[in-house]
């Protein structure tokens, strides 16, 4: 029993450099899907162009394809004249009509646009000069065989799938999406769908961290509600380490001066919690730890601190486990703080804000300081201010950044 | 035949606004999911809350609900005494040990925190004093009954999943996810997974734009390939409207000067075309046209000025039919231009660039202003500029604001 709080709080920083050093990150499992289904899977190979793009020597407008060199001198008062041809190979003083993607004829090196001509039964006025390779997408300027056209650890967003499909693949190679098991402890807890009786209360935790997990494109595993006993923790602990290849718990990490989940934890594998209490607010009684090479993120299980909780930890160590290049920035705007709040010194304090535009400014309110408890302050609020460690809070009309989780309202 | 240039271009805003008061807004279908299920779907009800949140005086600590009167003038020197009670109901003197979420019981109006207390048997010293309703969260402080708790509107993110289950629903009531039509137009196009011949490409604009629909919550319908043939057109149109709720069509907006998909649009119903092309650059040929009822946006069929097209009017279109109260606006951020570039006057200009950090400032390249053919531009660059009409360019080191639609690297 640990009744009197943390004997020692891990500062967020040295919490993640000590997690991540833990953590063996194994290269996911990849495979091939349909370009169709590929959006915003993450890319788990180098996609080579095997031709080039263009494939040929293609019109950029439509117009009449000329040799630039018979054009020189050419003016609306003394127009040049060509002999209209439908061959693939024109003459000197031949020409040939395109249209905007049509392969440029042997013969011609530029084309002239339709604007620029008058077309006289078989005879084409030129009206204007075009230098070599004007108006011609050159084979191989888009993309040129053997270049890499989109790397290893890339999110497919639309314009990816275009590219990849105008290189003529039909499937690429995606990491497979990381399984999270998630599990919610507390005897108060009852799964939705069921009465409350006395002091209970509905789960939450798990719905929102799965949602969390989905969004970024991992595939969160319902490990349903534990009760407070180290036994029955441990036993879906196991479970869900067996199936996933992470695993994020709620609640439990300092109920009623126990820890129940860290204790479960230490007694399934080595080298089991890295770190417990971390110098924060909210989520202070996070822990992390690793058992056969796996990573658990042991959450608070009060609400809005294991939102934070999960946007702190999680969110770095899945988009790894995706396979991403890099952590995706959440989306920040600069906002001026209607008032000013009070955080606590040496913690890092997520300060949740509700941003809203006021004349050609962004303002950022803060919601309900009090209780993290409050589930409703994270629906009021769109994004949270980080105020750090050696600060002690944030100055009315302060400038601040805001990591948005919503829109801002117009 | 209209083969030189169109006769007039209509502004950006003004497409718009003919664009939305030809559209006849139904309200979409409503359907009941599982909240989790619902992530990222749009609310179409209020969600109000049946109870109050929390739904009882629950404590916000772990320590002893007392009656706060008792505790004035408590300090570590002169603690008050209180009696240990395992009741629902407790005297003036007597206490009871709550963790964090308990219900406060009767006769107590606050908690005193563990850490300012001593236990001793069945005797409790408390060394400081609080006052009624100290770490208590009261009955309906979270979520009062009859509250809205997600408005209509709501696109569904975690926290509202979570707060909606809090209130012991199972499910909401969502809208239908409109289905969008996507055809595209051109002789030259081949499908994806067959071989190419002659001046053949393979079609890209379908997965693209299906991919920003599915992006944006829309189901996207494949109405395949249809060849430059306004007969053919009109087919695959009036099979498309008849699926779905409005319809993309991709090129045949102004092939080898004629205009195949406005004309086969005219040829289904009134009103059809209302705005043909449109003064921007790329995507200067689009055309919007309502049919019944129901809205097609006609796109070049150049794959940069498709996705451009469609971020300016698909866009607005789709998250109005969405049912969203209104557009998701689009991660921007502030960069500075690393070389001027020349706009043309007169048109709303949207000039792809990549934004990169460089010490604590971001930057923006232009990415390749050359022909807008080049899919490969939508992946090397990641946002685009919008350079207004009056304007004819960007100065180098202007500070400008860039839509990102993919990720700022590191």
């Amino acid at each position: 029993m640990r009744l009197k709080g943390f004997q020692k709080l891990t500062s967020v920083d040295d919490a993640l450099q000590k997690f991540f050093s833990a953590v063996v990150f194994r290269k996911p499992r990849t495979v091939a899907v349909q370009l169709d289904s590929a959006l915003n899977r993450v890319l788990a190979e180098n996609v080579v162009a095997e031709v080039d793009l263009p494939r040929f020597n293609r019109s950029a407008v439509d117009g009449y394809a000329v040799s630039a060199s018979r054009t020189v001198g050419a003016t609306q008062f003394k127009p040049k004249v060509f002999r209209l041809t439908d061959n693939s190979r024109i003459g000197a003083e031949g020409t040939k009509q395109v249209w905007t993607g049509n392969v440029i004829p042997e013969g011609a090196d530029a084309v002239v646009m339709l604007e620029d001509t008058k077309l006289a039964k078989e005879r084409v006025d030129v009206w204007t000069q075009v230098t070599p390779g004007e108006n011609v997408s050159k084979k191989g300027e888009d993309i040129r065989r053997g270049d890499v056209a989109a790397e290893m650890g890339t999110r497919l967003r639309p314009q990816h799938l275009g590219l990849i499909a105008a290189l003529g693949m039909n499937s690429v190679k995606v990491y497979d999406k990381p399984r999270i098991a998630v599990l919610a402890t507390g005897n108060e807890l009852v799964e939705l769908g069921n009465r409350l009786q006395g002091s209970q209360i509905f789960e939450t935790n798990k719905l929102v961290l799965s949602a969390l997990c989905r969004d970024l494109g991992a595939e969160p595993l319902d490990m349903g509600i534990a009760r407070d006993d180290v036994d029955e923790i441990f036993e879906k602990l196991r479970v869900g380490l067996e199936k996933a290849d992470a695993m994020i718990t709620s609640g439990g990490t300092s109920v009623g001066g126990s820890d129940l989940v860290p204790d479960a934890v230490n007694k399934v594998a080595k080298p089991g919690v890295i770190v417990h209490g971390v110098a924060m607010r909210p989520a202070m009684p996070t822990a992390l730890a690793v058992v056969k090479d796996k990573p658990i993120l042991i959450l608070p299980g009060n609400p809005v601190a294991a939102m934070i909780g999960f946007e702190v930890f999680a969110r770095p160590l899945i988009s790894r486990m995706l396979g991403l290049k890099r952590t995706e920035p959440r989306l920040t705007v600069e906002a001026k703080m209607t008032r000013g709040i009070a955080t606590v010194l040496g913690r890092r304090n997520f300060v949740r804000v509700r941003v809203f535009p006021r004349g050609d400014e962004l303002l950022a309110e803060p919601v309900s300081a009090r209780g993290s408890g409050m589930i409703s302050t994270m629906t009021k609020a769109n994004g949270f201010v980080i105020v750090p460690e050696n600060r002690e809070g944030l100055e009315e009309k302060e400038q601040v950044l805001v990591q948005l989780f919503d829109n801002v309202e117009g």
